[in-house]
């Protein structure tokens, strides 16, 4: 999928990465957020969520790791033939819920039907714009060595919860999708920290190893993580031992990663833990002098491993 | 498709109509433009065009109906595993090439890969944000009767140039999607008007008829239309005569309706024809008193009938 993008999708509008989100200047003035995402989750209903609430926390969860205030979203439906409408209906109280919860409205959208056996069930695009207040300079060009790794909160779980539902397996106690909008996240952070927040992301597909991997490109540094240190919920590793996957592989639905100034740090960690979505957040690790573009995972005897993405998907269709 | 938007997606969200475009204004100031479409067109190479470039001018047109400069789209991708990497790369490159014709930047994407049989080789869809100008004021409230109805082409050779090539059918000579982004020749309309255009809408699904029944129904006044006015190209009359489709019904990619003031609607018609899009454009009748919201056909002898949206779908999957 990245080679996909990178090789044939980006160069063809001119672009080395197509990312899912942008900010761009107005001719009005002011900075505009703009984002896109595709929902083809499967099954449509999981522990947590569905697709509903996952396409309108998913991307506003983009604008807000960009700093940007969440604003308007579009709504793109394609519904296969004989959609039962109750589900419709559930999937869109979701939708509507999320958006209130969220504080964002949705102000448009489309709706295609195609013929039975030509979609899978439904799919939802959701696109979103959001407003970049002036002061707000995030990216990877900010970082520095010595900054520090935050995670908000226990890795895994949507993957989890998703894939478990989708292949019949019960856990006790049930893992339940993290879904949630971090937009009121992301405002705290910023509000406590004093321009020492380098860069926000979401991790969702690939997980937490993607995302930092990505940084660590971006920033043209190593990060280095402590396996200890890394919030994973017990029932979350155990299936992940049962099914022999990573945790920092499995997608995320409400758990941002934030490069934080040493400075900066300690309030913005406290910040995270004081919001009802950061009671589990940890400093995981910092970056490195090296500019070798690697994550490295520290074990708790010293040993290094090296974090990659992976080849494949994993998990597909997690969201 | 209508009762489901109205009774069902648009109640969720608190709002009458989920329409595909909204004007919001933006906290930095101005107005923007913010719109989206799914395309799920089936052939998805089609004489004329293909799904990439339908994806692009269709957000346009969208965009620029409603005054507004479109700068910015975002691209979702729903391919189906195995999809040919040769047609995803003939469908990217006539997206960028119908967005560097557009003076529009692509610069947000998403893509998903769905499983063989899940989806339809390919869906895409294209959110967009335009620029709204000061003093640009479109709606149906501002319509006045006695205002005039103009379009800018012939209708319906794109739903016929689709559902020929869906259904192997060829004509002589053949019938060519008008696929095209119309913002150029919205440009030049603005530039001759002195603010009487009222509104303008881009008959996509459901044709022209469908159009002016919701711009009747949104300006609560009766639109007539004289029939020998109506311009429809002999190949796409001889088609729909053999298919049993009226052209009016039948979907257009380039072609747009304008509601404008008496003063200004000759004005308004002479900038149309000079535009390389508009060479047929002409007017086709005029806003009435009456507010019974009906769409009336005068037939060349004197005769009146009603005209409505079709229930059904004519012509699925044309967009």
């Amino acid at each position: 999928m990245h080679r996909l993008v990178r090789e044939v999708i980006a160069p063809a509008f001119d672009m080395h990465e197509l990312s899912d989100s942008a900010v761009l200047d107005l001719p009005s003035g002011g900075r505009l957020a703009l984002t896109t995402d595709s929902y083809v989750v499967s099954p449509l209903f999981f522990p947590g969520g569905n697709i509903g609430d996952l396409a309108v926390c998913g991307t506003v969860n983009d604008l807000a790791v960009m700093g940007a205030r969440p604003l308007h979203l579009t709504a793109g439906f394609i519904l296969e033939e004989g959609f039962p409408l109750d589900f419709l209906q559930k999937i869109l109280l979701a939708m509507a819920d999320a958006a209130r919860r969220a504080g964002v409205r949705i102000v448009a959208g489309d709706t295609k039907v195609v013929d039975r056996g030509k979609c899978d069930g439904m799919f939802i695009n959701t696109a979103g714009v959001g407003h970049v207040p002036s002061g707000i300079r995030l990216g990877a060009e900010q970082i520095q060595p010595g900054d520090r790794i935050l995670v908000s909160g226990p890795l895994g779980t949507h993957g989890i919860a998703v894939m478990a539902e989708r292949n019949g397996l019960s856990f006790h106690p049930p893992i339940i999708s993290d879904t949630a909008a971090l937009n009121g996240l992301v405002e705290s952070l910023l509000a406590v920290s004093s321009g020492g927040i380098r860069m926000m992301r979401d991790p969702t597909r690939g997980g937490l190893v993607t995302t930092l991997k990505e940084i660590a490109e971006e920033s043209n540094r190593r990060l280095e993580i402590r396996e200890t240190q890394v919030p994973v919920l017990p029932g979350v590793q155990g299936a992940c031992e049962l099914l022999g996957l990573d945790p920092m592989h499995v997608a995320n639905e409400g758990v941002l990663t934030a490069i934080v100034s040493p400075e900066d740090s300690r309030d913005v960690l406290e910040a995270m833990k004081q919001h009802p979505l950061g009671k589990n957040a940890a400093v995981i690790g910092e970056v490195r002098d090296e500019d070798d573009q690697k994550v490295v995972l520290r074990t708790p005897l010293g040993a290094a491993r090296m974090l990659d993405m992976l080849t494949g998907d994993q998990l597909p269709r997690i969201c």
